[in-house]
């Protein structure tokens, strides 16, 4: 049985601005995803995150976002590639300066909200993901069937796919991106490891069985109820990390 | 003898804000301060000035700056020693991250303005700098006889101090860092350079001589002539470079 | 003959960046729309360009864009009707406080860029505009035959149409918002104004004849060589002004 | 006997960020001072806070801060005395639009966080905000003994002093204005709120008898248990109201 993975969006409060409970959730994922002072995040946020990860002996990836700290890069933009690239590489290398100064390694870059929106829809968006990913040699977390694993596969950058066991699905099998997260049971986010796990499908908003690629379960930290839920799909999944 | 080098500011434009022409600068310097999105620049900048840079033969060191934009950097902020050296390590990751792309090192940390300002009067902004100049393994480049050479050589960080040939020095021997720069002759710069090659003096604003220290010369692309100004300066001392 | 009026875009400077030169055209034009610190400008350029603009005597609008300094507001983003409004009267109210202390009285709303873009193709963002624009009891400048006009007649709020004598128009007559704006010649700037005076027509640039409204002609002071060419449409018009 | 207020910060969130819970004191309070977007708040919180205070039947002020999102305010920049007053006048003129919008009026003006600090101890900068004040015609929110009321006097400046029960301040009576604050008890606001109106005096942290003002009494929505706290003030001093 292939190894899985738990990656979880962090280190995205701002400021005296808290978002989410990072510290609490670390126990129960393996992989955290800390925002690079675009959508969300500030240095003080970022190398506190890193430090707290650091404690609890996770990896850590970058998650660049839009240049959009009131949309929490959740309101789409137009970019061109070259944009995507720069924007990609600049905050990624702003975490690798936090990991540098505590002796870590970044292990992979994920984008955030409406980018990894975009790169799933447009092939230049993709494509600016990897240029950055290939000139910093990281892999990326991607989403299933999309423009961007079409891209990233043509690249040869190396990737791996997440399921969302907090958002919806439509029909098409692409994730539900809203401004603000639903709260989800614990018992329910389960279910749909499970099935996901199983028989690689998720069930859309109207009820249609979707294909869709587990390699990482995400969970989301500002979803209400957070906790509960990050430690009922860990154990359901423990012997498979 | 020993070696000289000229380092100047550069990628300080914005978005569609050009400030001053680095390219046109570029042959007559030997070190590249690159701002880092924070005073000025922005990833796509960066990242074109990298590759100027690269094209040109030029060493690449991060210029980071105050996160304030509309005084680009040239307005003193009460910050924290952990705040200022999380504000090092973010911007300088970040340039790195482009410099990486384009298979160059980076060479030096030089902070920006006010910044380098603040890190000369306060003891808790130059251990902010020495730690993150610590953390990356990174010289810096300093202004002689301050708490930052104080505090640079306590903490054991490797730095060389610079001269200012186009900014005018108060009596104690301090740059006076203006909003706006006035512009200078080609001829007064000269002229500045060679006293303080020779006597390590400068002339402060009412006519005293004050004691500096010329590791390296600092040219401003923003200077009104700068081209001129830089072209003189480096013909004088190209026998040192 | 109906009045004429020529607006221009001003104030689109930021910090230490300049960005064309407002004075300078003044003379030649009868409104400058104002920006108002999210695309371009801040709180000190607005009040030195409102200053300005009194002095010249010439009416001033506000000119609210995305919250993006680095795209300067020309590319588009995501939004909502109520994050529309909100921003609009945001910028609208800051741009009427400096009016205030200048004893003057705002006379429109002309949004900047893309938000005008999407102002003509979305209803939600014309509504959007629409609600600002009521809520403050002001007339807009609009794009002629859009969702735009289309939503302010619906809505009962008064505007007029701009022509643009330096920018290119596309087949379907709307016209192309880039980057950066390419030279126009005054002369070719000239006969635009008179094919569209005289015919209510624009050559696209395919060459094709599109119908055109004009109630105002826009300048931009960005555009290369934007005195000579406000000074000769302002002289071509001057007595329709 | 006079009458008092009790003012309150309030929409001090951003984008998906909240901060206190302005709609469980708004009873409790007769002045909300609303954020302006540069230290907190945003175009769409502003208008939420406005509408809220509406509803609530409460006076609503402008609340304008440096441009430091990042630290909230609360850390001191240089700033001249023009580039305060286009800040202030920026910032209300921003939030005036949304009172329009609502058929409201603007009651005051009361500068936050470090801007007050500023106001307090540096005349340029109290200057600042008298040159917003009279341009606007509006009253000012200020701080007992320091240069700001001195400076508001001189100028004809209308303004009332505050008190704050949930701030210590420091033994020459001035408010310690801290990054985060720290929690008080209802009953020690209470007895803090009476020593001041029956005496004109607050004990210092060092436990020294410290003279203060209180025409209007403020207490801060962030502040750990902010709710209790401010019902008992309002109910102590119901009678004042």
């Amino acid at each position: 049985m292939e190894k899985l993975t738990i990656n979880c969006d962090m280190g995205e409060g701002f400021g005296l601005y808290r978002f989410g409970d990072d510290e609490e959730v670390m126990p129960y994922v393996t992989h955290a995803n800390i925002a690079c002072g675009f959508h969300a995040g500030d240095p003080s946020v970022m190398w506190r995150t890193v430090k707290a990860a650091k404690r609890h002996g996770i990896h850590v990836g970058s998650h660049p976002g839009l240049p959009d700290r009131e949309g929490f890069g959740r309101r789409e933009m137009k970019m061109t590639r070259d944009e995507v690239a720069a924007l990609v590489l600049y905050q990624t290398g702003a975490l690798m300066a936090f990991l540098n100064a505590e002796s870590m390694s970044l292990t992979h870059i994920k984008p955030h909200g409406s980018l990894m929106g975009m790169a799933m829809k447009y092939a230049h968006v993709a494509e600016g993901v990897a240029d950055a990913a290939l000139a910093l040699h990281l892999p990326v977390i991607a989403c299933w069937n999309s423009e961007m694993t079409r891209v990233l596969s043509a690249r040869g950058v190396s990737y791996s796919c997440e399921f969302y066991c907090d958002l919806d699905y439509d029909d098409d099998g692409v994730q539900i991106i809203s401004m603000q997260h639903d709260p989800v049971s614990p018992e329910l986010a389960v279910e749909r490891v499970r099935l996901a796990l199983s028989n690689r499908q998720a069930r859309s908003v109207n009820g249609k069985l979707v294909d869709v690629a587990v390699d990482s379960i995400c969970v989301h930290s500002d979803t209400p109820g957070a906790l509960p839920l990050a430690r009922a799909v860990h154990d359901a999944v423990a012997d498979r990390l």
